[in-house]
């Protein structure tokens, strides 16, 4: 017997779908990537990869609490990567810290995310009031991840400048 | 009497949300740009602005053909856009030429999306076969357009980079 998919099941389905495979293609560039390549800048003046390694892996983390997936494992990469921009701190996290938190912090947001339903995704995130989300129902947990996927794609746009 | 918004149209109401805000932010970039700045390449040896405003114009306007929603407008600027990279093709379209065309792209297909229900989101993109969709459902309209999204994405984090 087939089982019907349904229409909301495969919409969310679609945007997991993308946020994956930014994961995956982030994987690849800067799994392989060594100390001297990760020094890099993208252009003359700006992040150095490792910036945005520390940067990306510190924004998934906080997906763990905007979506009300449970506790962050990585709270401390806060002042390093989202309120401090590239080299105003010293020294941050090894490539082999982040590149290991990576790989914990994405495979375990991969298996939170998908246990939620389609009338989940649309459950408000955490940085709206149960009173301000009755008015603004467009704030909830779908638009965070299409939010953090673009996020995601804007910064691999420019991790690819150093190859 | 309040009218309930189905949840199928709620999670296509934040893709278009992203796809639009990803636009706007492109209108701000390019629009205010001089012929100088658009000059300018995202990195040593990269694309120019210019040619990045033309990449995303054309990548826009084969969006009518691969949503199905009509005629594209600007087949010419396939060749200079998606089939050549930067400097390859000479002249190619003016600055103003390109403004103009991408306001007018960008409007009228903000306009057709709208009128697509969530049912239509999920049919089959202009890419895929009848046959093939049966067996694939996840290549549909709204497919298209998360990764065009988040193809905009991208590129913009290049952009920003000229700043």
């Amino acid at each position: 017997m087939e089982t019907q998919v349904s229409s909301e099941k495969l919409l969310v389905d679609a945007a997991l779908k993308q946020w994956q495979t930014g994961v995956d293609r982030a994987n690849k560039l800067f799994g392989g990537a060594s100390h001297e390549v990760l020094e890099r800048e993208v252009a003359p003046g700006k992040n150095r990869l490792i910036y945005l390694l520390g940067h990306l892996l510190a924004v998934s983390d906080t997906m763990y609490a905007t979506l009300r997936l449970g506790e962050r494992l990585h709270p401390e990469y806060d002042a390093m990567f989202l309120k401090s921009s590239d080299r105003a701190v010293t020294p941050i996290a090894s490539a082999e810290e982040l590149k290991a938190a990576w790989v914990v912090v994405h495979e375990r947001l991969q298996v939170e995310m998908a246990k939620l339903s389609a009338a989940e995704w649309l459950e408000r995130h955490a940085s709206v009031s149960e009173e301000d989300f009755v008015k603004e129902p467009h704030r909830n947990r779908f638009a965070i991840l299409l939010g953090r996927t673009n996020h995601l794609s804007y910064h691999l746009g420019q991790v690819v400048l150093t190859k």
